[in-house]
């Protein structure tokens, strides 16, 4: 397979190209749909076979015996992450939204402090607002171009009505990888607050060559207060399958969240499961390899465009297909620079200041989508902005 | 397409056949799977056809518009069961056991009641436990070999603590389907206590001929207190896609429920989506018709073999695929009829006590499955109770 097909998402019920226009104004004929975070690329073959015999059979029933599927997670957690998983810390959940919605149900109450490191990924605030909690906003400077961790503020921050602190791990947007030294400053963090900590991995497998992530479950002294969330839908894109998984090693906490697991009546679907059984597997790990070598280029080709153009700076992904660019410098206001993308180059993005404190000047454009797309892209942002050369 | 064909569900993640062994001890190779309902058929050729086209585009993505997906349900409602429902009302649910369970968490807090006719649907009883609620199980008396309401003697054991009433109509198991006077009586019955009424309507298509499901929605004077639960995984058995619909006409129900549903971060499967879209078509209702059909051959053949068997007694089914069979006139304890059932007929049924009060001497046969194997269901029975004769 390639990943420079270009295959046509119009028409197929598909958020990202049929609602682009709806809304955000940008014309479903000629517009380039860089917003919500899937791909434009088929799974690998294995994953298409897994679909293909589901279908062979025809009998779509109630699933059961999932050892397979836990084996599977086991595999590529070790495999991949170099993270040993027990199958019984495992929860299977409708996506991640609702992982996320379920750690806020299970572990905090009415009125207690959620803390997000701003800017990140929009969904945890929605959820965390929606279930009557507060959002504790913790912006994250950017040093030397990316987003750091600034521990001495936050701790000043604190009011002692938080309840957990939730980490997007790479970072969404941003793309950043944390190290070794941040990841323990943010377990130490959760500790000194007494928060429970949610780790978001679920970009961990897009991670650009030259950086490595480290699973939060890896360091010291944290297990007995996280949680852990990855999922297949981002790393092979089938978010559609609305499946991804909660991982809990703490006994105490495993019951809570199983507790309520069980109140809500949630099982996962059979497509997640034998999706997701047949993507965590050796050919699947060769796909993402072979994805991530493409995704790299598409970062390179439209850093290198982007931050050509005066006044706009692109920050370099260490991870994740969601590039983060900033129009501060452009001296434009927000609508000014907003609709040259939308309106000029016809790009539909995600707005800055949905993902919170910091994402004022900021737009994410999506660039995995096949080169072509992304380099048609650039030069529509080029003659946006052309008269700022 | 033929329902007469034996599809090999062994080994292929299937509850209802590969798990039998482990829960019953029933031999997975020569032992029938009559326990979990779903059916051992292949959906409607448009189904199967919704499935390939998933495939063939291969892009699993994040789902848009969803218009086509609630005009589907909107026509299946009006059409097939004389309901007009506004788009507007509709949530998608993880399944029906999600959905039972959303309506608990959002029209009830802990240590309330929630009030079922009992023998019932064994999860309702799980979930309301498990959110921290109490059960609170109303017998339905057996008469003329049918359940019977007895609000007379409901009436007095109501304490002033119950909130909710969940019903199950058509009913599982037994297979009533209720007539106007039982559901205006079943209105009554909540507005007296003040109750939210939730009525679980899965079964709603599959009604043997010459009965007639009302759905609870066209019941006088009761929309302020109703929420209405439909789904296309009974009816054309896809159980695995997990996708139910949680129907609220009233507008403060809807918005206390919605708010929930995005506390949660429930969204559906793309899977469930579009299998649903292309079910509730005339194609699906041509294929339905010809399911029911086959569906009362079966239970007509099940029903007469096994009320031959002097001692048994099956319950004349007016709706579901769920035989209800009666053992108490054996005389046998429940231990020795289940071990006949399970040992020496090698068949593996749902046991009556799950099911709550009422259910001690009963076994749940399902017969949604090739006419040979209910044959050779009854044969076998016929064989184990022998001595009987």
């Amino acid at each position: 397979m390639s990943f420079d097909e270009i295959i046509d998402r119009r028409d197929t019920h598909c958020a990202k190209w049929d609602k682009m226009e709806a809304l955000y104004g940008v014309p479903r004929d000629e517009g380039i749909a860089m917003w919500v975070a899937d791909m434009d690329f088929r799974p690998p073959q294995v994953v298409q076979d897994a679909v293909q015999a589901m279908h062979d059979h025809g009998v779509y029933g109630y699933f059961g015996d999932d050892s397979k599927y836990l084996g599977a997670i086991q595999w590529w957690m070790e495999n991949r992450h170099g993270w040993k998983v027990d199958p019984e810390w495992i929860f299977t959940t409708h996506g991640l939204v609702n992982g996320t919605a379920m750690c806020v149900d299970a572990f905090t109450a009415e009125g207690d402090g959620v803390v997000l490191f701003t800017p990140v990924y929009h969904a945890f605030a929605k959820v965390i607002n929606a279930a009557g909690r507060k959002v504790v906003e913790c912006e994250m400077p950017v040093r030397d171009g990316r987003y750091e961790m600034d521990f001495v503020s936050w701790d000043a921050q604190m009011t002692g009505t938080e309840k957990m602190v939730i980490l997007c791990s790479p970072h969404n947007p941003g793309g950043r990888v944390w190290t070794r030294d941040e990841l323990q400053g943010v377990a130490d963090f959760a500790k000194r607050h007494d928060l429970i900590l949610v780790s978001d991995e679920i970009h961990h497998d897009l991670v650009m060559p030259g950086n490595t992530h480290i699973p939060m479950a890896k360091i010291e002294g944290i297990t007995d207060r996280l949680v852990m969330m990855t999922a297949t839908t981002k790393t092979f894109n089938i978010a559609g399958s609305h499946s991804g998984n909660v991982i809990i090693e703490d006994p105490d906490l495993r019951a809570k969240f199983g507790g309520r697991m069980m109140a809500l009546g949630l099982s996962p679907n059979s497509f997640g499961l034998f999706m997701a059984t047949a993507a965590y597997s050796p050919q699947g790990a060769a796909w993402v390899d072979d994805l991530v070598s493409y995704l790299d280029g598409n970062r390179r080709l439209f850093d290198d465009a982007v931050n050509a153009i005066p006044g706009l700076k692109s920050m370099n992904l260490e991870a994740t297909y969601l590039a983060w660019v900033d129009f501060e410098d452009t001296g434009m206001a927000r609508d000014e620079f907003t609709r040259r993308v939308q309106e000029d180059a016809r790009i539909a993005v995600n707005h800055g200041p949905t993902f919170g404190k910091g994402g004022e000047s900021y737009l994410r454009f999506n660039i995995a989508t096949p080169r072509s797309q992304v380099q048609e892209a650039c030069d529509r942002l080029a003659k946006a902005f052309a008269d700022l050369q």
